[in-house]
C-alpha cells in the first residue's frame, strides 16, 4: 500500500469514526440523511384496574384487569444532543401526530428539533392515540347493567367547528387575509382528529403526572404544549419542578390562576406563544386576556415569563395550528431561539 | 496547504459525501447511530362523514362532519434502501407500538428492519391508535335519541384472559417450560394494549382497502400481518395484488378458506409462519390446521406459499408475541432472510 492509499483508507476510517462513534459535534444538516443516536417508545404511568364489563363477546372474557391513564411516548434524540430536551404534547381531538409530517407534506417539528440538536419526546396524552381509553361503561350500559347516563362523555370536534377554533377563519368557510395553514391539504389535516375522552378522566388528566414522571426522568425537559395541554405543563409544576427545564404553552386554551400561587411558575423560564387573528377571535381573546393576567402575576412573583404574539415579532398569517402553517420551520427557528436564550444547554 | 492535508480534507470530504449523499450501499451497522434517508406519517384512506350526535357539550358542535376510516402510517426510509419495504400490521387489541422498542427496552422490528436496509412502514389500523374511532352512537344513547343497543361493539383485553391467548402458558398465571416472552416487563407490555373495535366495522375492515392503496403507492411492499390482522394481507390480495411483494402473516387468527378462490394468492411468495406450544393451545391449534389447508390448497392452486412452525427452523419458546420475544433479532432475521430469498430485492 503507498502512503497516499494509506492516508486515504486512514482519513475515510477517521470520518467513519467521527460520525459513528465519537463524541464531537456532528455537522447538523436540515436536509439529506439524518443521524439518530438512539430512538425508541415507552410508556409513563398507568395503573391496574378491574372491570366486569370489559366484552360482550364470547371470545374475550368480560371480567380481568386492565391498564388505564399510561401515556406513550417516543423519541429520538440526535448525535450530541443539547442537555435539554423537548417534550411535545399535543391538543384537543389530536394525537402526537401534530407535529410529525404536516398535512402539505413538509418536515414536522418532531424531525426539525432533532436537526437542530434537540432529543425530542412526542407523547399522546394519556386515553388519547396510542394511550389506552376506557370502554367499560359503554359494556355496562349496552349490557343493562348502567343506565345510558354512565356512558362516558366524549366528543368529536366537527371540521366545521373546528374551523374557526383553529382560527382558519371567522366561521366555517371563510379564511382570515394571509392566513398560513395549508388548506388545500386540509383533508389530509381531518384525518388527524380523533374522538377526545379528556372529560371521562379524572382532574387533573393523567397526562399530568406522566409529564411529571417524564420530566423527572428526563432530568431536564422543555415542556412544549399546545391549546387544550396548554395548562398541563404549569399543573405539572405544581405537582413537582424537577425536571421541567422550561415551559412553552403554544395557545394554551387555559393559563393558571394568577390569584393562585405563582411560586412553582418561578421556577424555570415560561414562553406563552400565541399567533395571529387572536383578537378577532370571541373564542381566543378572553384567553388571550387571562394569559396576560397570568404573565404579570408570575413575573410580580420573581418568575422569568414572557407573551409573545407572533405578528409582534414579525410572524404574520399564523393559526392555532402553527406547528403545521407554512411558516412552521420559520416559527420553530425562533422558538428554538428563545430555548437557546433562556435554558442552558 | 501541502498534499498530506489536501489529501485528508479530500477524503473526509469523500466519506462524508459517501455517507450523506451518494448512492453507494453504506455500512449497516445493528448498533450505534441509524442513518435515516427519509422518515414522517400521513394518512390513507378515510371518508368523510356527517353525524348529529358528535358532542354534548356547549364548547363543541353537535353537528358537522367527522373523517372516519383513514389508516395512519409511519415509516423510515434508510440510506440505499432495498427495493422493496415491509409494512406492519398489528392484531387485535394492539398499535404499531407492538413493533417499536420492546417491553424489555430492546430494539423493535421497526427499527431492525430499517438497519437492515428495508424501509418499513408502520400502520395502526383503522380505527385504532391514532386512526380514529366514531364515537357518536355513544352520544346518540347517552341523550337518549337511541336505545342501548345501538352502542357499539367494542371490548378490551384483560391481562388474565389475553395470557393464554398471547400463549404465555395454558392459563393465567402458568408459564410454558422455556417460554421467551419478558414476563418480568409485563407491565410495560399491558399498557401497549387498547380497546378493540373492529367489531364495529364494515367488513372487510377498512384497514383492508387502505393496504391495497399504500401497498399501491409503494409499488411493491411485503405486507406483514400478526394475529387479528393475519387475514388482512390476503383480504388485500382478494382487492388487487398490485404491489403486494409477498405476504408475512405472522400466527394469523384466520387463513384464508382453502374452498375460496386461490387466484389472487399464487401472486406473490407467502409465509405463515408461528411459533411455539401452538398445539398446546386449544384456541390456535384449529386455527393453524386450517391454515395448513389453505396453504396445500393455494400450493396446489400453482402458488409459493409456505407455512413454518419456528420450532422446526431450530427456534423454541416463541409466544404469539413473537416480535418481542427475548429472541425476537433471531426469528427477524430467519424471516428477513425468508424476503431476501423469495422478494426480489
Amino acid at each position: 500500500m503507498d502512503k497516499s492509499t494509506l492516508m486515504l483508507r486512514l482519513a475515510a476510517a477517521g470520518a467513519a469514526l467521527f460520525l459513528f462513534g465519537c463524541a464531537s459535534p456532528p455537522a447538523r444538516t436540515m436536509d439529506g440523511p439524518l443521524v439518530i443516536a438512539k430512538q425508541g417508545s415507552f410508556f409513563v404511568g398507568g395503573r391496574d384496574v378491574h372491570s366486569d364489563t370489559l366484552s360482550m363477546l364470547p371470545a374475550f372474557a368480560s371480567t380481568g384487569t386492565i391498564t388505564l391513564d399510561q401515556m406513550y411516548v417516543h423519541y429520538q434524540v440526535p448525535l450530541d444532543a443539547k442537555r435539554a430536551s423537548i417534550t411535545l404534547i399535543h391538543g384537543c381531538c389530536l394525537t402526537g401526530k401534530t407535529w410529525e409530517t404536516t398535512p402539505d407534506g413538509r418536515m414536522g417539528w418532531d424531525e426539525y428539533f432533532v436537526r437542530k440538536g434537540y432529543a425530542t419526546y412526542i407523547v399522546d396524552q394519556s386515553w388519547r392515540g396510542r394511550s389506552a381509553t376506557d370502554i367499560s361503561a359503554i359494556n355496562e350500559v349496552k349490557s343493562g347493567k348502567a343506565p345510558a347516563e354512565k356512558l362516558p362523555v366524549v366528543f368529536a370536534a366537527a371540521h366545521e367547528g373546528a374551523w374557526a377554533i383553529f382560527r382558519f377563519g371567522a366561521a366555517y368557510p371563510e379564511v382570515f387575509p394571509g392566513m398560513k395553514f395549508p388548506l388545500e391539504a386540509q383533508g389530509e389535516f381531518w384525518k388527524q382528529m380523533v374522538p377526545d375522552w379528556s372529560n371521562a378522566v379524572p382532574t387533573p388528566n393523567p397526562t399530568v403526572p406522566a409529564l411529571s414522571m417524564l420530566a423527572r426522568q428526563l432530568g431536564g425537559t422543555v415542556l412544549m404544549s399546545h391549546s387544550q395541554s396548554g395548562i398541563y405543563p404549569f399543573q405539572t409544576a405544581v405537582l413537582d419542578t424537577k425536571g421541567i427545564a422550561a415551559i412553552v404553552s403554544i395557545e394554551p386554551a387555559a393559563c393558571p390562576d394568577p390569584a393562585s400561587d405563582m411560586a412553582p411558575y418561578t421556577k424555570m423560564p415560561i414562553l406563552v406563544l400565541f399567533g395571529d387573528y387572536v383578537d378577532l377571535s370571541p373564542r381566543w381573546s378572553p384567553r388571550l386576556k387571562r394569559c396576560r393576567a397570568f404573565v404579570a402575576a408570575a413575573n410580580k412573583a420573581g418568575g422569568r415569563t414572557e407573551l409573545v404574539l407572533l405578528p409582534d415579532v414579525g410572524m404574520h398569517g399564523n393559526s392555532h395550528m402553527l406547528m403545521q402553517d407554512t411558516n412552521s420551520h420559520q416559527v420553530a427557528d425562533w422558538l428554538l431561539a428563545w430555548i437557546d436564550k433562556n435554558v442552558a444547554n
